[in-house]
């Protein structure tokens, strides 16, 4: 046996094994047999296959994903609202006139119901009040603190535990099918990036959201960024396409959403040239998670939810389709 | 001799080959020996030597470039301009009132040091009107045209042959010792992404710069992205350090710049915690190039190359440090 026939042969043995690891793992565990599997694994299949009139190469491959409501919960309020509130409670203290000053007091009293009715100007004074004034260093370390003790209130699952098992897997699939996956939130940006990277595998560099006013300013201990009282961008609705350009300079080709405020995400990734994919995540399990669409006050699925029907986007339901809604509890 | 013994000769003598091709190509043939190349190469040795103090790990490795006047020339007025003059030319036959309307009437005349004295003011004017109005796709595909043909009005090369080749090898050392490299540009974002791929490999997502205000619109041909009439954002000065923030979420750890739009940005990567190299490019060649610094009308240099010299920055002195300055003719 010559070295050139053994090495030709120890090539042919490698690509056989590797094929065939690929063919045994099922990268989807948690998604049951169904239409919305089908659809991923065909579109993901098509566009990675050379020969494919769908092929898309991999500088292309750009996947965008919601976060609240696609990739963890968000209910009964996003839970970066849970994070405001625990920063209200703790600076309370040093502002005994928030006792009765709207929107603090609403928001000190903790009800869902009564804090949600103080309507757009009321939730984004306690966003700004929560989120601006420091730096952004130490904004991003106050989020890290808090998201590895924090639980949810009604499942006492740790809140980087309320991820959807079946959507981990999913951008696991797409970045083993060299997709470069981007979360694209109408979350504050520097909220998701501390948390993303830990709980998603996404990186800050892909990580979209909106954001406060920034600007770099010159202190005893050096050069910060300092984070602003005023809102720079909303990362929502027809936003979401501007974002996405102003970040990546590129039309997706795969996007996952859950409600109206992707819907123009979702119509701006399936209105490319090629063949693309949108996917919507519906709500439908009262049990495991939650069931909410066209009434809900968060999340709200109804205009999205029509389009998505009508266009044949994959619209999941999370109730039959997912064997698992979160990861084992640790 | 077993197959096993076989493979692991082979992958010894594979190594072998592969660490004697690093070591015999020089990465950097373009620069002449002294201390700006030697710099860059302890620096970019040391943070990929895992055994070193200063070693970095890759996810970290994030590397800036400011680009008028730092990879490509900027002289005697900055490129994107000569495209908006263009633009205006073009757009003249239709706009009889420009004759003798300013700044357009300034601007056709085509006079460098007239065009300079319209100041802020003038120049923002002839850029909103050049470069808003359209779609992005447009935009860019018009910006595309134009560096495919457009000549430099006094050396009568392409505008995309004025790079610099000493910059052009730099930017491959660094993305092969696994950098990511980035364009943080004064100039607009769109016309740096519609060129930097082809010229300097660097795509899309890592191209940041100003901005101007895009909205979606639904037209009759679908979904588009229409650039507005309006500055929302100038990647410049104490701006850099921000558009860094917005983009990328992490502070760089190499920084190159040549005026003193880049003096933030240089002290945002080296104030941070570990080991950081910030460079300038010193414009000092009359025959070659251009030679300029804290007169200049254009990318000044004054008050950053007081602070990289207090601070030890690696100052580029054109003249005696490249061997050339523009990649061979084609």
């Amino acid at each position: 046996m010559t070295k050139k026939y053994l090495l030709a042969l120890l090539f042919i043995t490698q690509s056989m094994v590797s094929c065939s690891v690929a063919d045994d793992v099922d990268p989807l565990p948690s998604w049951n047999k169904g239409s919305s599997r089908d659809s991923i694994i065909a579109f993901v299949e098509a566009v990675t296959d050379k020969t494919n009139v769908d092929y898309v190469p991999t500088i292309e491959r750009v996947a965008v994903f919601d976060n609240d409501g696609t990739l963890w919960s968000e209910q009964p309020l996003y839970f970066q609202f849970y994070y405001a509130l625990e920063q209200l409670a703790n600076a309370a203290d040093a502002h005994p006139e928030w006792s009765d000053q709207e929107p603090f007091k609403t928001a000190l009293g903790g009800v869902r119901d009564d804090i949600l009715a103080l309507g757009t100007k009321g939730l984004v004074e306690i966003i700004l009040t929560t989120h601006s004034g420091m730096t952004n260093a130490e904004f991003g370390q106050s989020v890290k603190d808090w998201i590895a003790s924090a639980e949810h209130p009604t499942t006492q699952r740790p809140f980087s535990q309320m991820v959807f098992q079946p959507m981990l897997e999913l951008l696991d699939y797409l970045r083993a099918n060299e997709f470069e996956v981007y979360i694209v939130s109408g979350g504050g940006v520097e909220f998701m990036r501390a948390i993303a990277r830990g709980i998603y595998g996404v990186p800050p560099e892909n990580t979209i959201g909106s954001n406060l006013g920034m600007k770099l300013e010159e202190t005893d201990s050096g050069l910060v960024l300092r984070r602003m009282a005023e809102i720079n961008f909303i990362n929502d609705k027809a936003g979401k396409p501007v974002g996405i350009q102003r970040a990546i300079g590129r039309r997706p080709i795969f996007a996952f959403g859950n409600s109206d405020g992707d819907l123009q995400m979702l119509q701006w990734t399936a209105a490319g040239d090629g063949r693309s994919f949108a996917g919507i995540v519906h709500h439908t399990d009262a049990d495991r998670e939650w069931a909410y669409d066209r009434e809900s006050h968060l999340g709200r699925l109804d205009k999205a939810l029509d389009e998505g029907r009508n266009r044949g986007w994959t619209i999941v339901d999370m109730k039959s389709e997912w064997a698992v809604i979160y990861p084992p509890e640790r």
